[in-house]
């Protein structure tokens, strides 16, 4: 094959990943020899698998399948040229599963052969087929969380009781995966989080921290809070509400329930620490973003700085918490308070939620504008019309959401 | 006038709406014929109607005129040409009188004919005349809101009291009306906003929402959410500060007239509460922009999402309200210290009004260089001398406001 | 010299001064002669004064010395041809000595003979050369403020007790000079403020305000705010925290000081007043900024727009303080908290206090990248390796700040 150079079979095969990116079908076209040939794992599921004859085929067997399966992409990291002239890149398929919300994160090894008009004739594809299948399987095993969705209540509940609830890569992972499926399931009309065991989350898992007997621990927190905090910018672009109940020690990260809930309930005794300082790290959770919102930019700062505890008390009075119970009543009295949510006028949660939200960076003449087109949006609903006649009925509404 | 096409007389109109907006009298000149003449709604005010020959009378009689009076535009909305060649243009003029601050909103249609250089002839002109009247007659007659200015202090009442002070569109639009004669009277030194009846508003008037029968609230929200967002933007901007007394069961919109406020008084029992998602809608009046930055954004969350009510006490100690006094002395009190205020430092409450209202989106450096800003021009003031000397010689200052 | 105009000569001088800001020694060649000289003040410091023949020993003895030693450039604002055709410029040199961090502010005098070719032949310099000493000598005499650095631990200490820590022009500058060493030296790991005397600063000094008899304050304002503000912009920004001991009545630019704490303690008593509309002036000191997000809108609103004191027990109940202690406790208590900070983890307390104050113009997903980055940074330091292993091994971590 004189006459491609190596660079040019880079380029080229990159420029198929981004068409593949792309649905880009013409110029798939133009990348591929008349006489292509691809070679999928065997093992693949959706019978993706074997042997395709023509870019026709290819893109109806296996590129279009995968695109309506997954919302994945192929990111190469390493491109080889063999000694046989043929190109091997290495690369993840990273993405999730459309129906499970299951991230997919799988390796693939891709042999590329060249025509001598430079066009792609072969590729050989080899790939972790069981993460493929894993991702699809649903509902993916949770280990640390259990997830079900009841009449409208999603309940999410941390469940690793003899750790306290300790944040490791999987229960960080596992929160992405949870939040993803309550943001894709339009069942849900209202969210409870909550702990088994004797507190609702301590934080970072300091035994798995030092598993490895690693002596830098950046990239480590790089790798647990990117699905972590993925996790709660999920949970707060969502368009239904979220009760959170605390209870026991919460500390560090797992102040990050906390502040996902639109509405907390403590039971009696629950302490919050941000418990960062004694670990010499700086936070994770949001709580730079959400403390200084809830109690003040001065009870934030010692929060941090001098990692003074606050009170289930403390934080009734300061504005962090809504409400307090005897910890015998928790659990029912959050799961009655998001039930109720759960039979609420749906979308005009989402809206309160999004204007909320956005408030912070708008002046007052914006979030005025935005109020207006809120009521647009949520007077048009069935909600408002049923809520407005049973107002005037003197009756009670029945909202269905919608 | 085969030489002038239709889209050429279209353009030819939009050009002096352009040109009269702008006040530009070159333009004008150059798109008038030199034998135009024009012919205004005879029942015109201030002799503006009847026959104006030349571009110089047109200008000089009418166009001027209005411009002296009025800050209104032409918005055209239509443009039919007729079977004789004419233009047809309906549309309205918007905007208010200069010296009563009243809102102008008057149909008009234009007949304009062409002369066959392309030039305008002649333009005859139709007017809902009585709206003119009424925008310039001051004061324009107020039906739900007591409006009156005293010695610097001007009163906004709201008087549905048998309605409780309910939201109809015409509260909404008198309560911009208010705002704009507020914002144009130099004499203002102070606002007081109160209410007759058993409470200060109810919020939105859920029988005027109904009436006609309509099964989407949308657009009427908007068409009334509109003048009364206006207003709290303009009260918000004003350069005197603002005292609002609340009494009663204050929700929905109503709470518009709380939040704009600077200093609100509440009598015992009052009691503040959204109910917007009780009537499935996302709400107005500016609470998703005031709550959080009052009371927090968890409990602003709860007072949205699960409508909880807000009593007095609550709303003292969570820093929405500043003082709880007896209902039968609420009135007098809110008005003693809205006097106290129409006596101060009138510019430096302008400018510490506009520093707090900005401070939202500033970081701490540029605030601070705001405030330098804001030493130096109330540094110079009258007050500012009067006040350093009254200091030092222990008296007590006569601010003057200037 | 008939070939070099004026402007040329005013042109040729300005551009040394930018090449001399720039440190361009190439520039700096181009527009001297080759028999260039240079006369420098005779009492400079650092044996920068005297005759230096030709740029290279100008560049080296004088020019370059001082760039090692002061961070300062030549600012000129006057520039006279005199009779026999030399440059006279005057201005000032304008800076800070690298070492203490002291402020240089020194006037000059540039006399400039050009050659024939238009390039700079002599360049005799005047300045007041005390200035340049004072800037140098460490510590610069402090008149209104007692300064020290102890075991990582920053006082800054009010001391004008007479005045109740009135504040004039010399403790403006003087707190921004202490503010800039604060910055300046990396063994400091906390800041002590508090105040000697009656009150921790009853704010702007009005008799100073009338020396001189002025009608306008409002230059004066500028000339005291642009220090004071630089010192709290410096104070924002730095990497380690701040403990504010505040007694007494506290007043107008003096809350200032207590702003800038991360964790306030006051003295049983204490008293905040704004102080400012009863000066009929807006304000300084960040209060604009700082008490919205402190105790909320509408409080601040009234302590500006009405004066309203806030009482310490409010301060605490609202969140603008931390703690209250007896009055004979208060610098004992302020003290050890702050000993206690400066033995932390002081990189995870620099990126805390960025992260609090860069939240407020962030959105939550922003924010939560911004708190993961600071997880890479402060997980990888030796502090975060410590107190990991000491959580383990259940003692108790040496922070060294690393």
């Amino acid at each position: 094959m004189p006459d491609v150079s190596d660079d040019a079979r880079v380029v080229a095969v990159q420029r198929l990943y981004d068409a593949l990116a792309a649905g880009d079908r013409a110029g798939i076209d133009a990348l591929l020899h008349q006489d292509f040939v691809g070679h999928a794992a065997e093992g693949l599921p959706l019978n993706m698998g074997g042997r395709h004859a023509g870019a026709e085929a290819m893109c109806a067997n296996l590129w279009w399948q995968i695109g309506r399966h997954f919302t994945a992409r192929a990111i190469p990291s390493d491109f080889q040229v063999l000694g046989d002239g043929r190109l091997m890149v290495i690369g993840r398929y990273v993405g999730a599963a459309r129906r499970t919300g299951h991230q997919l994160d799988a390796e693939f090894i891709h042999l590329v052969e060249f025509a001598a008009d430079g066009r792609i004739s072969t590729l050989h594809q080899l790939t972790d087929t069981a993460a493929w299948h894993a991702a699809l399987d649903a509902p993916a095993a949770l280990e640390t969380i259990d997830y079900h969705v009841d009449a409208g209540l999603a309940t999410l509940c941390l469940n690793r009781p003899d750790e306290r609830n300790a944040i490791d890569l999987r229960v960080a992972q596992e929160t992405c995966e949870v939040a993803r499926r309550i943001a894709g399931d339009d069942t849900v009309r209202a969210v409870l989080i909550c702990g088994e065991g004797p507190a609702l989350s301590v934080g970072g898992d300091i035994g798995f921290f030092r598993d490895g007997g690693r002596e830098h621990f950046g990239d480590l927190f790089v790798e647990m809070t990117t699905p972590f905090h993925d996790a709660f910018a999920i949970l707060s672009g969502l368009d239904v509400p979220i009760v959170t109940a605390a209870h026991g020690a919460v500390a560090g990260g797992g102040l990050g329930y906390v502040y996902a809930g639109d509405v907390v309930i403590a039971a009696e005794g629950t302490r919050f620490v941000t418990a960062f300082a004694g670990l010499g790290v700086s936070g994770d959770g949001g709580g730079t973003w959400h403390l200084p919102r809830l109690i003040g930019a001065r009870r934030a700062a010692a929060a941090y700085l001098r990692n003074t505890p606050i009170s289930a008390d403390e934080a009734l009075e300061w504005g962090m918490i809504n409400e307090i119970v005897p910890a015998d009543r928790l659990r029912q009295r959050a799961a009655d308070v998001a039930r109720d949510l759960a039979k609420g006028p749906t979308r005009a949660f989402a809206t309160m939620r999004r204007l909320l939200r956005e408030s912070w960076h708008r002046d007052l003449p914006s979030q005025l504008l935005a109020e207006t087109q809120g009521l647009k949006a949520t007077g048009d609903t069935r909600d408002a019309a049923a809520a407005i006649t049973a107002f005037a009925a003197k009756t009670t509404p029945e909202f269905t959401g919608r």
